[in-house]
């Protein structure tokens, strides 16, 4: 069992695990290049300072929470600082780190990579929070040469924070992560890049599908710049896969400005129904096979209170909801609130509702 | 004053319409080539079948709701058969409709395109709503030889059934929506196609970014083939700009996996910048120029009442919320709701929050 861990790098994800690891009882020490960071971390509860230990007082597991470029550097580091501890590292891409643990000579059994899929818009210390692990995934990479006890290190700490392990090899992770959120980031920034130029009007026409399909192109471009770049290989082959259907769709919208429609309409037809199959595989957020549930939409009055009177209905008809999404009308007096419940409860609380005098939208 | 309108085509959009219209005290009469469709429309109180008005019992106002593919023809042969009557179409394409109208001949001054912003995942009168129009964006297309009068009928529809009006010639019309609407769905729907074939586990790794990417990839593909198609210049424009920087960042990941970095890195930089400050144009829900919200993140047990009991105490507390999101973590027995307030709110509420008990996420 591990009783001490060592956190290098007290940015969001480090100092969030320094909190998380010190509520559950762990000792955790913090070290960072930058001692203004360090002591932040420290002072919101992540740990103490590794500077303030006892000699010989070294780690157990060592969780290297640094920028992607440097991690590898700062694994093999760690693993020659510490040469009996476990190291891990909770970067978003595994395969080059792994790589530099092999290249290194040392002792590879001692290293397990790993990848909390926990994040925040906003990064740093200053927003770490306890609970960023809870209940997201955290992938386990083990690889030929990484002993048991390492894995069973790194599983212990990510189960202890709350997040449901996963274990996949290196090279599986990296593309799988290109496809499911490397690409998509790629993609929601052309999209977005497209807006820049265009006139003020033109804008004035986003609606909610632009929204969502822009959002995470306020992502951080220093971070995203590193994890693109840290994944290269595997985000490019998806991205040649993705312009390859692009080709298509140019070309069929080509034929059709031509006026020679004929097999173009099949390409786009065949395109959206793809993206059809490809949506519907997106497990729901509880992690499960993708759950349909039902949407009960209710029209909301614009005032304080109103909403909780909503809910506290729904309550008192014991009815559970799933998710909820309010979306307000362009200087309406009023929102939409968009319940998502089991489809089994859908008609008995659109029936309890309406019946306390509330106008469903739907 | 219009008092009678025709419209023609009664799916999701032409239903609703007649819906709100009615409701406003129009008289509505309902025409559809199913004969099921239309009395569907008339028993959702949408209007009138057109089939049992009494002779010369003309619309001054004639709304196409029909397919995009057939629009411009109904369109022209509705300005036909009415000879007095303000013709007017609700596609999402409009210079098309508008060319149809010209090379007909006929008088161009009473047709003025438009195009009302809202729709659903659902189609047809069944997943009618007499407010889907309530606080959406209501395009107004006139042209050079549209009369003031056509104009203004049209104009009155939309304010009655609450949409906010804008006006923009057809061309821009459909340039702005390529960018803001129809090149976001292509990119929505082959993010989500290179999921089909992608390892189950893979998939199981999909985060909240992924599913707002690709959200609207959900959406019809049969409908979707007719708008892209009948904006495919416009539409194939963007998407070649798009191509250009996904080929700038296919090349620089391939010098990156092949070890040559100088300039890959700022090729990547710079697009994820230029994503930053697209996103940061598009407005926010009310309409206005982009407004930050700020966020409170609260837990949120996962049993009923509770969240009912957190709206109860912010209404009491007397805080507006602008928006509310609620998430759910893997298997975990709580939720977390991420609660936009006006700035200046977000302090008084965390700390009243925090006052009553409730565990904050931040």
């Amino acid at each position: 069992m591990t009783s001490h861990v060592r956190i290098v790098g007290t940015g969001l994800i480090g100092a969030s695990l320094g909190m998380a690891l010190t509520a559950a009882g762990f000792r955790v020490s913090l070290d960072d290049p930058s001692p203004t960071a360090c002591r932040l971390a420290r002072d919101l509860g992540a740990g103490m300072l590794a500077t303030q230990l006892a000699p010989g007082d070294d780690p157990q597991l060592v969780v290297v929470a640094a920028p992607p470029d440097v991690v590898g550097a700062v694994v093999v580091d760690s693993l020659r600082r510490w040469p009996t501890a476990v190291v891990t590292d909770v970067a978003s891409v595994k395969q080059t780190i792994l790589d530099s643990v092999l290249a290194s000579g040392l002792d590879a059994a001692r290293y397990v990579g790993s990848h909390p899929m926990a994040g925040r818009e906003r990064s740093g210390a200053a927003a770490a929070r306890r609970d960023l692990f809870d209940g997201r995934a955290w992938v386990i990479v083990p690889h030929a040469q990484s002993s048991e006890e390492a894995v069973r290190a790194v599983r212990e700490i990510a189960v202890v924070v709350g997040s449901a392990v996963r274990v996949m090899p290196a090279r599986e992770h990296d593309e799988a992560v290109a496809a499911v959120s490397h690409v998509p980031q790629v993609a929601a920034s052309v999209v977005a890049a497209c807006l820049r130029d265009l006139p003020e009007p033109a804008v004035g026409l986003a609606g909610q599908g632009l929204r969502d399909v822009t959002r995470i192109a306020a992502s951080d471009s220093r971070l995203w710049t590193q994890i693109l770049a840290g994944n290269a290989a595997a985000v490019r082959e998806v991205l040649v896969n993705v312009r390859a259907q692009l080709d298509e769709v140019v070309d069929a919208l080509a034929s059709l400005s031509a006026g020679e429609a004929e097999g173009a309409l099949g390409t786009l037809s065949r395109l959206l129904e793809a993206g059809n199959l490809g949506q519907a595989r997106i497990p729901g957020k509880h992690g499960a096979a993708p759950t349909a549930y039902a949407v009960v939409s209710v029209l909301v009055p614009d005032v304080p209170g109103s909403l909780a009177r909503l809910l506290t209905d729904m309550g008192d008809a014991g009815i559970n909801l799933e998710d909820m999404h309010l979306e307000h009308g362009l200087g309406q007096p009023f929102g939409v609130a968009y319940i998502s419940v089991v489809p089994a409860s859908a008609e008995p609380l659109a029936e309890t509702l309406t019946g306390l005098g509330w106008r469903l939208h739907d």
